[in-house]
């Protein structure tokens, strides 16, 4: 099991010297002290509109955004990510948990046949300090960068300028870097999955999600993931979770990401708030088991069907 | 009857500890202390310019927009939606209106076929908390976002900033969200307008003007409406009250609304100034029966006709 | 002869308190203490170029921009229109005009069939302030819209929060709003340039300059005036000058456009600097006294041919 | 011979009291005291990139960009008007030369078929002061605006604000006008060079630089500039030099653009730096003679051959 | 072997007063007291993301970003140039590296077929200079400029700022300019490379990269690449290393970029970090010998090849 004790967090040299213990601390908090990230997203609401939340093969209760926030705080997490509003309105409830705020976001409604991708910051980070002010538990921002859409510059500008700020003030940064646009024919290629891995560090940013590679004959998504990780060098990689799956089916794909991969992470989504709440639970908490407690995938399995429990803190 | 009382009200984790006072108020004086929402929307002298104040079947009286503030003043209102020079010119002489600043709007001249809608804010918070200072009475700003437009990007950056600074200084937020642009097929489509109703809780609005959903073969209006609702979270949806019809038909879609559908309220435009000052007056009453204090249709009517009065406060 | 005194200035809620005294002011200089305003619009040589300034028809002194001034402080005028520079290379020879200073201009040269017009903001109203607190007469600015352009959006802003900025500081505001752009078929319709004027009110301007409405077989120009008169509100409509014409019908057209079209003014530049300087004074002096002193058409052409002079102050 | 008298200095009103002086002082060193402009045009570099300064019929010095200087300190100039940066680096060395920043600057790279042109702004005003506060004689600023072009309202826009703010800080001013783009067909005809000297003084410009008009077979270049000239009205206007012709032929033409066309001086700089040393300071001294006293061209040619010498302060 | 004393460092006027000691220590530090510069380029992992960084006949090590780090620290190199987040995840362990802060980049997978480049800024420089605030030894900064690009003033405007700020703050300053976009047909023509570094003169950089031009039948590129370096004036000269090719080759052009062509020192990148970390530092050994020791070729490659060491501080 990962274990981090707060003198091995490695400090990048543009968190001000003031803010270093609560780098430290929210670094800590995310990775529940171990250094892997457990990334539950909750930013679809936007990117998918309802389509992730209400339909068939989805659970009644995800229509309602509360069902984020009770899964959040019921399961094992590192961070909700979700937008500033969504966590302002609900904060206050649910106090205990470590939230990350996304700090663009855009509907799928325009399609890349149409218009190149542009995911527009929609606040300022002076307005998130103020939430964490308030006394909300942020630990961090997210930013999702579409490399070689027509607009990359303006998102990489964005992303650029948010995480010298972000740190400034000793918040985490995770980007979600993924390649579309009328010029990227093959999203999923692993040399260019490897390449945004790159450009994330190049960022400075903390963590990165990217997709899982698409296997070639020689190799597998994780194999090829593996290129990935070390090309983000110390930026820490995490795979997307993709749509709902078969919950072993998951467990084992991750499995695999973290000890083939070199993922030190996951973020997760629709597989989960897509389920029951009870259910979802159980998935925090399997997924959490293999990514901060390296549970083999049968015992993270064991977990999920609930025949036995996971806590951690 | 709904009735609300201060510490029930939740107040958002972004309103800044010393706006939380004034938030309270604000947002109990925009309900009426119930909860619910009559927004009497004045904004449309931008938005369709003087075709919704002159012309056949609308009253003579409604090309003067002075027109708009005796009828706020002497029929129940929650708020009066306006611009805020419109508000700025006439303010003074209708100080017990509660004023809701309409931060952006455009005309309809150049159709969607020639360019996808942008709606651009018009003046920055700061003038509008000038103009509060000064002493008028305003509780809160809206912004319309039109999701799918091309520039679908500039109206959610422009809202989510405007959210955080209104927040922290204790206005409420309403968001009018049209799904519209080229990319849009069928603006009127459930899943698309709960997928509206779910922008607005991620940016943190406290309520959400949609347009009532196209009912389907199997479902009513105000059925599909409930999931739109229900998606919006803790923010409050409301229903467009869409183009003048019948009195009765009217108040019966509004009952449907708040009922079935889970509204918490209206904003009500032309269906209300387009008639004569006597008349409207009645109008908002009763649907400020309806909506602030539950009457039937049958006994909102009776108020429409002018054989019940409505007094609230 | 319309009359006003200082407490019937009617201020707008956005003039800050420590400004009310400066508005009020500004207001009375600009109308001459009526109510009325004769604006002298000076702004065309960025507009029109040359073409309005130097040419068959043109008085030769016209090509000298000093002529504007010498008019301007010879005739009888309520304020002078004109760029921030223009103004400020003038002024301090001609420190008794009332400036309004135009804060936006364009050339004709890319026609709207080419692109869409854009009038830019030529400078910040802190570079207005700072003329005015040089001692140089600023009573206002004044800013382009045109409707229906694609960049509607761009003026709508700037108008926007320059009305706010200036009412904050007492400086009074006309918009200048004509429909224009490739979604425009018809600038002259009626009910669209009541739009226009109903678009100033929302705005916040204390005036509008529109084009005069094209007659139908039913209404005459004034007649269909009156309606955009009345939805202007307490924005007072002054009607373009247009391209210079016989003084008798002129003058004609004024009269009919106050007394029967609800005109508060006239916004007039050709019709008076295109003619020699003798000529041009009386023009001003015979549109004044109808304008500020309820002249009837004869008396005022009298004043024009110099049978008679007026004076005013 | 023109002179100038510090009392005779007429400062624009935008000019703040505190900077009078300075503006004062700078008018007179641009002017040598004469309110004649001889401008030395450094900035070709960007605009025409290496073709100016090196190659065939191109002194082999030229390509040095000292050799720039070594001129402008030698022979005898008004101002020297280049980009920041150039200046920056060589000032230290030449400290007795009038300095003239350029604030905007393009290639030539991109030809009008393919796109209207935009010169951008490079720096701030902020960013100039600075220069001048560590000891550099900054005494002004140049702007070229492109009329015509689709990209002209950016141009008016950052020109407005910066003659604002130069003015405001006892800058001299100079604006290059040429009208191109699409949209123009004709760029030397007489009347839109009228219309752009025009431009110029609306943005309460110092100086204004044109190309000299085409002749007609009616009237002169010259005779058509005097029209440009007074249109330009307190901006004095200058003409540019254009592409390297016979000196006799140059200094002709320069003398009837001053003494017929109402020209107040020159703006000349391949004409000048693509000589040899020189050649080139005894061209500066030539055209000096001329603008700054008044010579004739025969007596200004004496100067050039090097058969007189040309002194001035 | 060139040396160059403190007082001999030309400092550019745009040195605030108590900048020019650290802006001295700035570039004796980047050019190891030579004034000749040996730029170690490590941006391309945004540039060409990870096609320069693994894959056939790349060093494996490539792939993991501290292979860039440790050849920095373990070679000798004048600057390490890297975006600001890259050198702030590692600059920690790697203090005595000169790091120049890359302050835009773009990736490859936009063709210029498409769109024509842009590179935008990524962060202000608030916030490098908070960076070299926290105690890492950031001595300057980085731009891209694509001349000829639809975006040229997109990027001049950038770097013309940025250089401002950065000398005021006594950092020195890189310029990459590559003519590049649709309306460029030839990148590597000496005439156009030659005005690309006239532009870095103009904008006052210290040093600029280009390509080397293309070779003639008259010259070799070396002697065109001399009249580029005589047209950059007091801006540096130094040439880009270009693709991996073998070692002699690479050395024996870079010993005629600097003896025949001017150039006083090489950016080189890819030649460098492709290789293992043992032939990588014998690499920028020899690159430097040549550049700051004046070394010969043949003495270079002994270097290169393990049979002499070069040390050099």
């Amino acid at each position: 099991m990962p274990v981090l004790i707060p003198d091995a967090v490695r400090v990048p040299a543009d968190v001000l010297p003031e803010a270093r213990a609560i780098y430290v601390e929210n670094y800590l908090a995310a990775t529940r002290g171990t250094g892997r990230l457990m990334l539950y997203a909750c930013d679809q609401k936007v990117e998918h509109m309802n389509d992730d939340f209400f339909g068939e093969g989805i659970d009644r209760a995800d229509n309602d955004p509360e069902h984020l926030f009770r899964i959040g705080s019921t399961g094992v997490v590192g961070v909700l990510a979700g937008q500033r509003g969504l966590i302002a309105q609900y904060a206050a409830d649910y106090p205990d948990i470590n939230y990350l705020v996304k700090m663009n976001s855009k509907t799928h409604l325009v399609k890349t046949t149409q218009d190149d991708p542009y995911s527009a910051q929609l606040y300022s980070l002076e307005a998130v300090l103020a939430l964490r002010d308030t006394g909300v538990n942020v630990v961090g921002i997210g930013y999702t960068i579409y490399l070689g859409s027509e607009y990359e510059s303006n998102m990489l500008s964005e992303a650029g300028e948010l995480i010298a700020e972000a740190h400034a003030a000793g918040l985490i940064v995770v980007l979600w870097i993924y390649p579309r646009g009328k010029a990227v024919t093959d999203e999923k290629d692993a040399q260019l999955i490897a390449g945004a891995a790159g450009v994330a560090v190049c960022l400075g940013a903390d963590f990165v999600k990217v997709n899982p590679p698409k296997a070639t004959e020689q190799q597998s998504s994780a194999e090829l993931l593996a290129i990935a990780s070390e090309a983000a060098g110390r930026t820490g990689l995490v795979c997307a979770g993709g749509s709902t799956v078969e919950a072993e089916k998951f467990l084992s794909q991750l499995y695999d990401q973290i000890h083939i991969g070199g993922a030190i992470g996951n973020a997760t989504g629709r597989n989960i708030h897509q389920r029951s709440l009870a259910e979802a639970v159980r998935l925090t908490k399997a997924i959490s088991a293999i990514t901060l407690a390296d549970y083999s995938v049968e015992k993270a399995l064991a977990v999920f069907n609930g025949s036995e429990d996971f806590q951690f803190d």
